[in-house]
C-alpha cells in the first residue's frame, strides 16, 4: 500500500530566506519553485534520495496554511507517502476508522492525485497520500535518483552475472552458486 | 554532502496507541521497538522505501522531547539526513555559519554517529544529521529495502545480461543491441 516517503513539507515565512540554509548551507538541490493557487502557496522542491524536501510559503494570509504559519510558526508541516493506488487505500483507511480530510482524490502540485488524512486519526500529524499518474509531466523518482547511482548498480550486477555465466561455461559441469556469482571450485 | 532522507521522528504520546493509525491502519511495518536511555525515550521503527518513520515517547517527564509533547502536543518532531561524512558536513555548516546543537558527533539509536542542527539557523525545524558507521548492527537501508524488490531487480537485469550474452554467443558476430549487453566485435 505505502511505497515510500514521497516529501516533506515546511512551512516558511520566506522562500529565499529559508533556501539560505536547505540549498546555500545543507547543499541540497532546488529544482524549481511552484506557484499553487489551489493551495495558496508557492513551493519550493529540493530532492533528496528517493524523496523531495518541500519548502511551502502561503500566498495569501486566510489559507490553512497561513494559519499554521501564523499559530505555530515556520517548521515541519506535513509528511507524504506515495501509494500504489490512491482510491483502494482510502478505501481500506475508512474501513479501518480513519478520518480523511479529502472524501475523494484531488488534483495537488504537478498533476498529482492527493488526498489528506485527518491529523484526528493521525495523533497530530497531518498526512498526505500520493499516486503517481499518468497526468504528471515526468516521474519525479527517475529524476531524483543520480544516473551514475543507476549505472554503477547495473553495471556491478551485470559484470558478476556474465562472470558468473562465463565460469560457468568454462568449468562445464558445475552451475554457478549464489546470487551474487559465487563459485563453487 | 546528503544522500537522503534517513528517518522522519514523531513524538507520541503512547507508542502502542500510535501504532494503531501507523502499523495498523496505513499498513507500515513495524521493526522493533528501542529504549534509547541517552534520549530518555522509547522508539519505534516503522521503514518505508529508504527512509523510517520513528515514533518518539519520552520515557521521563524533564527531557526536552517531553518537554515538546507538553507544550506542543503530539506531532512532527525531527527530519534525518544521511551524510556521507558527519564530520566534514558539520564543518562545512559552522564556516557557513550554521549554528549546532552539538559540537561533535554522538552516538545515537544503534550505535549511529549523528549530531543535531540548531532550529535557529533553519528556520525552525530540529534537523538530524546522521553517517552510517562500521558500528552499527547493520546495513539498515539494506534491512529496509523489500527482499521481493531487491530479488526481482536483480533477476531482472541479470536475465537481459545472460540473455544478451547467449544471443552474442549463438549470433557469433553480431553484437546484442541496446545498452544492456553491448559487446565489442
Amino acid at each position: 500500500m505505502i511505497k515510500r516517503i514521497d516529501h516533506i513539507a515546511i512551512v516558511v515565512e520566506d522562500i529565499d530566506t529559508a533556501l539560505g540554509f536547505w540549498r546555500d548551507a545543507l547543499g541540497l538541490e532546488l529544482t524549481h519553485v511552484e506557484d499553487v493557487p489551489q493551495q495558496q502557496a508557492a513551493v519550493a522542491f529540493l530532492p533528496t534520495g528517493q524523496s523531495e524536501v518541500e519548502l511551502v510559503k502561503p500566498t495569501c494570509e486566510t489559507s490553512g496554511i497561513a494559519r499554521f504559519l501564523a499559530k505555530r510558526g515556520p517548521g515541519l508541516h506535513h509528511i507524504c507517502f506515495e501509494v500504489d493506488d490512491i482510491a483502494q487505500t482510502m478505501q481500506l483507511l475508512r474501513q479501518r476508522g480513519v478520518r480523511m480530510i479529502d472524501e475523494t482524490p484531488r488534483i495537488g502540485t504537478g498533476g498529482k492525485q492527493i488526498a489528506f488524512v485527518h491529523p484526528q486519526s493521525t495523533h497530530g500529524v497531518l498526512v498526505e497520500l500520493y499516486q503517481l499518474t499518468e497526468q504528471e509531466p515526468e516521474n519525479r523518482l527517475a529524476r531524483q535518483l543520480s544516473l551514475a547511482d543507476r549505472v554503477m548498480h547495473q553495471g556491478q550486477v551485470m559484470r558478476a552475472a556474465v562472470l558468473a555465466f562465463l565460469n560457468h561455461l568454462v568449468s562445464g559441469d558445475a552451475p554457478p552458486a549464489g546470487s551474487n556469482g559465487d563459485q563453487p571450485k
